[in-house]
This record gives structure tokens, C-alpha cells and sequence, in this order.
């Protein structure tokens, strides 16, 4: 960054960047201001980090955790001081809980400026700890390279892990010349010996394994395969994987389910629980009489590998010490394409029916997308990601990241109730020409808590609790919205219109959003 | 809440909201969750709180503060755990830089469940406690009476603050028998005798009186006018008052400038600043070469009056003690309306020449709202709000919640660069049939960051951080998304079309939004 006319000099934000790129952060998705200039000028000198503008921050982390989760490399975000930083935690929370490396960079305020308390100030390192990574905030321009390099290796765990990073504004303005450090991900932790061969001893018809992390990838799903087969022992998914391989070639798990009651009754059977890649699963709120635990209170649960260690490593060990063979996989064509009403069930029949190879399908479908995992088994090899955090408005986010880090189409299934979180993310798409079909599921409702109210007892209509879970009046009109952020837009109403809109989606370069509307109840 | 059929019972979720609408919370603006559903279902048993529906929370806590900021009252948010706390944040930064009670309620997990950690729990301690005001997490609903007249005490203060509280889920659902406390907003500290007496002593043709909070009310800058006008000496507003009376009959004060190199030209002639309900202005940023206090280095900053303390009591003294006669205002005609070409001067021109009595104006224009205080100052009587904390995407959420909050039509003028950190308000504005105008200042460019980008260098069309400044690539439809919202929209690309549609909006009940385009530069 200079003048016109002036020498170049290598200032802090230089070698912040150059630090990035060779860690593996090929984009920035920024949302700037004031105390960002230093670090956005920067970026001019950098053509190897892909600068992306976001209108908001919820969909800078967002997208910088769907880069990470698809590419394995950090994923960065450029947000203004703490009320950005703020409006990006939810979509960090995500990231934490997907073990994803997300790094949130914030052009601060030099300490002798904060010390005015400037009507922007705030407890920007309160916030920032909550985040629950690792944080730091950089005061001197003349080591900002070892501050990107210890923010990346934090990032990377492992397990990964969100970072927040604060740079003093000057600072990024001030000359440094440390070299680069080139921070690679780390191979996870190793597996001991007696763990896996305590695992081997376990496996039976009453044992499952749960799988998670890398687990879910093809090669940890064909170990696990092999290891469960070998004991007739069962296979399960963790409830909410950052990112899992899935359809043809891949073995279909059972997906522990998100109701507390449901998954008691998957698990009932179940005398010990093996963690490969995960950890315990639990109910996601405090129900009178339901317990908190999903495992029955005897259960033993022990881990193979936890987050952050080697699960396919222990999933090898596991396959030799039992002297597991290979398993086939019957090559399934893709299911038919659903004809008649639009619900869930056609819809998540439509994905199935239409998805391409290589795609990766981002779910945020909340209640309307229960079936996906099972009406996509057969379809093309494709991966899928999901909601790890809870925290809604992830899919678009999530969607434009996982579009810059793949080659492939992304699809983003977004229930209405989310959408608003972070529609912006639209813009970006369109504006960075991005191949990704996002699919509102319309049904007008907040169906999740319809029914966690009516748990409690009677919702009267036209009462104050039911207006709070009711999504019409007005009806928001997606198409428009869309149109509104520059991506072309349809609406179907049938499943034969939406397969027909998926096909169509697919066969055309950048955005594309479908308003899918259910039949009413 | 109760079910069908059953005998009702006082819960701890009655208990609070009791206590809430006593202590004059008359509305709730909601994003819940599961972890709110009682909350939620108590609701319908309390009509004295009127319960809005939001899409995302950055509305839900701006319309608490828009709420306050028009009736003095504290204004509700009901948000959903962590995430939601934190997509909220940002406007609640904004409220404790007004001095805006407000109060975030928030769903939270009872401790045992929270002791596995589900997958939303986050650090809501920490993050609470970094939004700056008082925060206290409720975990028995007996008590739960009790909590929300302490949530309340400490958001009156004095001065206003924003307020958390956490309440477990299942004590919201526990019966709770405690009387309810009727909290009135308290009287603000006095000021004592000798405070008075040396501003007294002080004022003269090269002091300055500093006005913000109460002083900025008809009755505040009455007083103020008359003991300037006694002693010869200045009178300026506070950068970004939380509300200030403005128009006919109203002094309009010269207005302390953003620009720290404007603010201390206008403050070069000041030998003492006497602060009156506000606090020391200083620069937003850290400039090299420009000072961070907006005072010469040797000028006197006193206090008559802190935030909290009576500025109105202390104004009353003053004018007594200097014997200060009654000012008359000239009565002034609405400026004439402008025509020709769409420019931030015409734009502010035609909102002067339009405006009607008992406004409220949301102001949220950023670079293109520079003249909007000298261009309203003939105008009939109105009210303006602004962007207290410079948090991004207050417009919106503010304009509901003063629209719910007041009896008067609400103008809301939006940068194109602030309108999406929280559009869904205007779903809101429609669903509740809020007499609101949104006009979005479209210049298709963050010129705010343009110009402090130029500050630090050269910046080459089509580089990295030229991108991170445009807002065009494609142009955003402000039309279509408030068509898609919900709320009737047109577009003006002239003065006389601005004007045109200005009128009209203010004739018809409901929510209509103007996009004006500037013309290019």
C-alpha cells in the first residue's frame, strides 16, 4: 500500500496478509470500516487472497466457515470493531461448533484512542473471549506477521476452532519485515494403541459407533463400514456434521435425531457408545421429564477419538486388529422425481432426484428438510452440511462460502424462519457470479416452536403466542427479494415445477433462487 | 398459560411481564426460541404488552431503543440465547450510547442442562456482561418478579441503560406469587448550587455550552437559549443526540462536526466547553497527525450536567441566576421545495420542505444526511434520532419502534450502505400497519469509507479495495425488497419526484418506502 509515486514499503498489514495467504486463506469476506482501511488497502497488494464484500457480518463468518468446511484450509472474515464483530458471532458459534478454522479480523482502535472511549468503543475483548476460541488484539505493526501466524495455528487446533483477531488501526499502517511464516493444518492427534484395541474388545450387536469430524468422510465411512460389519456392531451420524460425504458410494447412516425423545428410542438398545470424531450427543433444550442424556443411563460412552484427533487413524487400526474386509457398495441409480403436492417429503424427493455430482448441499431446512439425508442416498456422490451450532442464518452464508471454496454447484436449503438472518449473502452470490441454487421452504410458519408451544398447552389463534410463530401476514415474497439482491428467481408451488426449476437452476452459470411453496396444512 | 381446561396459575412468566408493563414496557419485539416458549405463552395472558413479531434480532433490540428514545419508557427485545443476544448486540450498543433503557430478555438453558453443554450454549455470561449495562441470569421463577423490577431499575438508571436478563426456561414456567413492583422511570440526580454557580461565573463570548439529553428537549433548549443569549456566549448540539426537538420554535443549534479536523476548527474560539447532559465529544478515529480530543489542548471542558444528572434543573438555575429574559422565535414558513437534480442537498431540501408536524425522523443518512439539521430547522415542530453509537443498521429497527411508540408519522432516511444489516424491520412495519416512510439514500457506494480510504493513498478503480467500497456490481432493487417485505415502494430520481412521493406517503396510512437515487457524480 503507498502513495502514488512513493516507495513501497512492507507495512504490517502486508505481512498480516502474506502470512494468511500461505496459510491457506485464498479469500477475505469484508465488511469494512474505518479502523479496516489499513488492512483494506493491503489487500490491493495481495491478488492471491480473493477480496469478497458482504453487506453484513452475519454473512462474513458465515461464509468463512463454509469455506473452511468444504476446503479444510481458514476461512477469514474483515469485520469493524465490536458491534461487527458482534453481528458475525452467531455464524462464529457455528464455526466453533463445526470445528471449523475461522479467523475474525478487527481494525480496532489504537489503545491512546480507546482510552477517549470514541462513541464506537466497546468491550470489544469481553466480547471477543465469548466468542470461545482464542483471541488476541495486536497493538505493534512490527511483529502483525507472528500475530496472522499464531491466529492461524490457533485456528487450525487442532481441533479448529474460531479466532479473533484485533488490529490496532495504526498498527496495521506501521512497517514490518519478519518473514512468512507458512502455517499449515496440522495432522490431527494420534490414537493410542490400548484406546483402539479397547474399542476392538467393545464392538458388538450392542455396540454403536458414532461418527463425526473426519469420520464423515468416504474413507472414514468405509472404515467405519468395514469395523461395524465385521462386529455386527451399528453405525450412527452425530446429529449436526459440519460436513459430511453422501449419495452414491457412500454409506447412508442413521442420523442421531434432533428430538430428544426420538433419539432415547434410537438408542435404547444401545450398551456402549463409541465417539469416533465426535463427542457425546445431548438433547438440545431442557424438557419437564425428558432427560437431558441421550443414551440410557447405564450406557457406557467411551471415545476413540475425539475432535481434533486422528479418527481415521483409529478407524485403520481398528480395520487391521480385526482383520475387517472391504464392503461393497450396490451402484444405485438416483431415485425417481416426485410428482404432486409440494411438501416436505416431495421436495427433499426433488433434491434427491436432481442432484449433480460433486454438488455440495448446505441444510438449513430446519423442520421441512427431516428427510434429505434418506431421499438423497442414492443420488450422485455429493457432500452436505449442516446447522452445527443452531444458530439460524447460516445456509446462505454458509453457501457463498462453500461456492468460492468448491469447483462444483452448491445447493442451499433454507427454511423461511432463517432466511431473514442473512439474505444479503444473495448480493455476494450474484456479484461474484457464483454457481449456487438456494431453495426457500416456504411454509409461512415457525413450525419448530408451533410445536415446542404446544408442549406448554393450547395456542389460541389470534393469540399473542400464536402471531409470534406465524410468518404470513404479509406472506414475504421471496422472488421479490431475491430480484431485490440481483439473483434471478422463480417460484414453484408442485414438486413436478420444482424439479423442474432445479434442472434448470443447475444448467445455468451463477445464482439462482426458487421459492418453493408448500401445500398448506 | 395454562392448558385447556386446567385452573390457572401464576408463573414466574406472568410475574415478569406484570412487572414489565407496570414499570411501562408496553411493547415486547420478539425473535424467540424454544428456550422462550414460556415467556412467549405468557404473553397471550398480558394484552397491556403488545407482542411484534421480528425476522432477526438486530430489529428486535433497534426497536427497544426507537421504542425508549420516543417515550422514555424502556423498551423490550425477546431474543433467543447466545446467538441471538449477539445478532442483537450491535443495537443495543447503539441504545447504551443513547442512554436508551432498554432491556433484552433472553430465553436461557436451567444449569443443569446447560452443564452438557447442548450444541446453542455459548458463553451468554461473558457476552452478556461485554454489552456494557447490567446483566443478571434468572434461575428461579419465584423470584422471577423481583429480577424484572431490577432489570428495570437498572435500565432507568439514571442515566438509561440496556439492560440483560437471562431467565432460565424452566423457571419461566415455576409458580411465582410475589406482588408486582410498579418501576417508574426515576427523577435524574440533582445538580448542586455550586456546579451552577461556577458555570455562571464562567460563561462569556468565548465559552461554550455543550447540549445533549434533556437539554435537547423545547424545554431544555429554551432555557439554553436564554442564558446564551445573557452572556454572549455559544450554544452546540452534542455529534449524535439520541432525540433531539427540532423545527419551528425550536433553537437549532450548530451541530458538533464527525470530522475531527471540522469539529476542532469549530471549536478553536472556545476557551471552556460547558457540558449539559452529555459527555466530552471526541474524534470517531485515530488519525496520524490529528488529535483525538476535539478541545485545543488548553481549553477548560467543565460539566453542569453529566448524562443522568437533571440538565433540565440545572438549565432552570441558571437562567434564574443570571436573570435571563425570555427569547422570542421568529416564526418561520417550511422552506420551498427543490427541484432538478437528486443530491444529498436537494434530497435534505425536500425532506425540509415536507415534513410534518410531530415527525419523528430517523436519521440514518450517514455522508448523505450532512445538511438534513440546518435544511429541517424552518419545518414544522418534528423530532430527529441518530446513530448514537455508530453501529450500522439502526435506521430500520429505530423507525418501527418509534412508530409503535408514538402517535405521529415516522420518517426513517437510510444509507444504501446501512439498509441491509436489518431490512426484515420493514416486514414488521407492515405486518403492524405502522404509519412509517423509509426513504433509502442511494449512492451505490460506502462514501464514508471512499474518503477515508483516499486518506491513506491512491486507490485504482477496479482494485481489491476499490471493491470493498462499491455497493453497485449489481445494483441493488430497494423496491423489489420492499416489495418483498411487504411494504409498497416506488423510486424517485428527481427533487420534485422526491417531494412528490414524500407527500404522498404522508397522506396514506401504513409503511411505504422511496428509493432516491442520487444522481451520478
Amino acid at each position: 500500500m503507498r502513495a502514488n509515486g512513493e516507495t513501497a514499503t512492507r507495512l504490517g498489514a502486508n505481512a498480516l496478509w502474506e502470512t494468511l495467504r500461505a496459510g491457506g486463506v485464498a479469500a477475505c469476506f469484508a465488511n469494512p470500516g474505518t479502523s479496516e482501511m489499513h488492512l483494506v488497502a493491503a489487500l490491493d497488494d495481495d491478488p492471491g487472497v480473493r477480496a469478497i464484500l458482504v453487506l453484513a457480518e452475519p454473512v462474513a463468518t458465515g461464509a468463512a466457515d463454509g469455506f473452511a468446511r468444504v476446503t479444510g484450509r481458514a476461512g477469514a472474515a474483515l469485520v469493524h470493531l465490536g458491534p461487527g464483530l458482534a453481528n458475525g458471532w452467531s455464524n462464529l458459534h457455528n464455526a466453533r461448533r463445526a470445528h471449523s478454522p475461522v479467523l475474525a479480523l478487527v481494525g480496532d482502535f489504537p489503545d491512546r484512542h480507546r482510552a477517549l472511549d470514541p462513541l464506537l468503543a466497546s468491550d470489544l475483548d469481553g466480547l471477543a473471549a465469548s466468542v470461545g476460541g482464542w483471541y488476541r488484539r495486536a497493538l505493534s505493526g512490527a511483529t502483525l506477521g507472528t500475530d496472522a501466524a499464531d491466529a492461524l495455528r490457533a485456528a487450525y487446533g487442532p481441533p479448529g476452532r474460531p479466532v479473533v483477531l484485533a488490529v490496532a488501526s495504526d498498527a496495521a499502517g506501521r512497517a514490518c519485515d519478519e518473514p512468512v511464516a507458512a502455517i499449515a493444518p496440522p495432522a490431527p492427534r494420534p490414537v493410542e494403541t490400548a484406546t483402539v484395541e479397547a474399542a476392538a474388545r467393545a464392538l458388538g450387536p450392542r455396540t454403536a459407533l458414532l461418527l463425526g469430524g473426519a469420520a464423515l468422510t468416504r474413507r472414514g465411512l468405509e472404515l467405519a463400514t468395514r469395523v461395524a460389519a465385521a462386529r455386527a456392531a451399528r453405525l450412527l451420524m452425530e446429529p449436526f456434521p459440519a460436513i459430511v460425504d453422501h449419495g452414491a458410494g457412500a454409506t447412508t447412516l442413521e442420523r442421531v435425531n434432533y428430538v430428544p425423545e426420538f433419539a432415547q428410542a434410537q438408542l435404547a438398545e444401545v450398551d456402549e457408545l463409541i465417539l469416533v470424531g465426535t463427542r457425546e450427543p445431548v438433547g438440545p433444550f431442557d424438557y419437564e421429564g425428558v432427560a437431558g442424556r441421550l443414551v440410557r443411563e447405564d450406557a457406557r460412552v467411551t471415545t476413540l477419538a475425539a475432535p481434533g484427533e486422528d479418527a481415521l487413524g483409529a478407524l485403520e487400526a481398528l480395520v487391521e486388529r480385526l482383520g475387517a474386509p472391504p464392503v461393497g457398495f450396490a451402484p444405485l441409480g438416483p431415485p425417481p422425481a416426485p410428482t404432486g403436492a409440494l411438501t416436505p417429503e416431495s421436495l427433499c424427493a426433488a433434491v434427491g432426484a436432481t442432484l449433480s455430482e460433486g454438488t455440495v448441499v448446505v441444510d438449513e431446512s430446519i423442520t421441512s428438510g427431516l428427510h434429505l439425508f434418506e431421499a438423497t442416498s442414492a443420488s450422485p456422490a455429493h457432500r452436505i452440511t449442516t446447522l452445527t451450532g443452531h444458530a439460524l442464518g447460516y445456509g446462505l452464508p454458509c453457501a457463498l462460502g462453500a461456492a468460492v471454496g468448491s469447483a462444483g454447484r452448491v445447493l442451499a436449503l433454507v427454511a423461511d424462519g432463517s432466511f431473514c438472518y442473512s439474505a444479503p449473502a444473495l448480493w455476494s452470490m450474484a456479484r461474484e457470479g457464483l454457481d449456487v441454487t438456494v431453495v426457500v421452504l416456504v411454509n409461512r410458519r415457525y413450525a419448530i416452536l408451533e410445536w415446542e408451544r404446544h408442549r406448554l398447552g393450547s395456542m389460541a389463534e389470534g393469540s399473542a403466542s400464536a402471531s409470534l410463530m406465524d410468518l404470513s401476514r404479509p406472506d414475504l415474497d421471496y422472488v421479490a427479494l431475491a430480484q431485490g439482491f440481483g439473483v434471478p428467481a422463480t417460484r414453484a408451488t408442485t414438486a413436478e415445477a420444482l424439479v423442474e426449476r432445479l434442472v434448470a437452476a443447475a444448467g445455468e452459470p451463477g445464482p439462482h433462487l426458487v421459492e418453493a411453496v408448500f401445500a398448506p396444512r
